[in-house]
């Protein structure tokens, strides 16, 4: 439970940008062939990161639009400035990641491009019905893609990785999210196993876009399969990280009162 | 045209406001019976100050709403992030407005309650029907909230001032809008007579809905006609402020390439 990637990583490939990051200098208009960690010279790790930085960076997008769609469900004022706080909180995040596309000499929106679609039918497939599946959505999805940012965290370097992970604060909303569910289902018990089946679908349609994008994506394969100057992730640690996602993902939901 | 209330206020109100705050420290759990500016000791002041923060915050949510809708109709995804970083930054100026009317001891949905109707009949009116109206809506709702801001601030005590003169920074948003809607009226010529006219409907729109709203409010008129120890905003003051609005909103049509 505790385990993290970067303990079980490679630990060349940790160390290794570590320390080419610890004397490179990246400033606002720096490219990684001059003044960036010596780990963005490889064209695969280059590459890696920025599929990662775009992945993420659509995914904060595309969350503060459908949390703000979502505040529209709100059953009162306070409601909805709660979720359209949450939306405000992703479009941060959004900034801080592509302005470090930026400083690696990409355009955003090209690293952005492949992902929109994955990211779409995701949403399109997870259209809350109501506000309390907004609110579940919002709070299982917001969790598990924490998750899959604090895992990746680990193999960049550390300039990418403090961006990264400023971006994971939790501003209080858990704590709302969860008065409020657990707070719908104890005044109308059947809501619990409607709930649950919702946070399952969730569990699973991120789960089968996430496998889609890394099959398809040839850098994010590169990276957890390494390369000449980098060990592989073997399966099995690819398998405790999917493990490590599903309990956290069932901590979750036990928080809010539902069976996983 | 360079005329601002604070010239044209009368002396009495600004001043014995200010001196109040350059002694008092406000924490975030002030009351104003014992730690605000002795201003905030009459009543009717603290109701028209409550009055002005929970318009202009609902304002700002609401505006929140509306852009990030509108969003939706970009043709870009480039475009899209420049309405959802108004969007964002228009939460931010209400996370602003309502922490100052907790200060006050109140609590923002309170204050923002009576605001709810006008705004959202405001937005009713007059929502956008393509991307180039929401644009424009964006641009001048934006400004003609932010030039009202100016207005009302010069009559408040120097926190709230400067809480509402800090929610006017303009991250460079002004430029976009500007550049998209000029580029589309030399491609489409027609467009330029449409959004003048939409230009026009959203200003009459503003005003009425806020003639209402200061109607309705005693203590917003109060603040305007002055009380037992402040002389009254005489109507020539209010007819010179209503000019500044306008011109300042020819222009704001003028910089589109719009007769106003």
């Amino acid at each position: 439970m505790t385990e993290s990637p970067a303990e079980t990583a490679p630990s060349g490939v940790a160390s290794g940008v570590t320390a080419g990051v610890s004397t490179g200098v990246t400033t606002g208009s720096a490219r990684w062939s001059s003044e960036l960690p010596v780990a963005f010279s490889d064209p695969v790790y280059l590459a890696a990161v920025v599929d990662l930085l775009g992945a993420t960076a659509y995914g904060e997008l595309s969350a503060f639009e459908r949390l703000s769609d979502d505040s529209k469900m709100a059953p009162s004022l306070r409601d909805k400035v709660e979720l359209a706080r949450m939306a405000a909180t992703e479009f941060g995040h959004f900034e801080g990641l592509t302005a470090r596309l930026a400083e690696l000499g990409v355009d955003p929106f090209d690293a952005m491009a492949e992902f929109v679609m994955p990211f779409e039918a995701f949403h399109r497939r997870t259209a809350p019905a109501d506000w309390h599946e907004g609110l579940v959505k919002a709070y299982v999805g917001d969790g598990l893609a924490a998750d899959f940012y604090r895992e990746v965290a680990a193999f960049l370097d550390a300039d990418t990785r403090a961006i990264i992970l400023e971006s994971l604060s939790d501003a209080g909303q858990s704590v709302f999210v969860v008065d409020r569910v657990r707070a719908a289902i104890a005044a109308e018990p059947r809501l619990g196993g409607r709930l649950a089946l919702w946070g399952r679908r969730l569990m699973g349609e991120a789960l089968s876009q996430a496998q889609r994008v890394a099959a398809e994506r040839d850098a994010l394969s590169a990276l957890l399969s390494g390369g000449v100057d980098r060990p592989a992730m073997d399966l099995a640690a690819i398998g405790r990280l999917f493990n490590r996602l599903t309990e956290n993902h069932c901590r979750r939901m036990e928080a809010l009162g539902l069976s996983a």
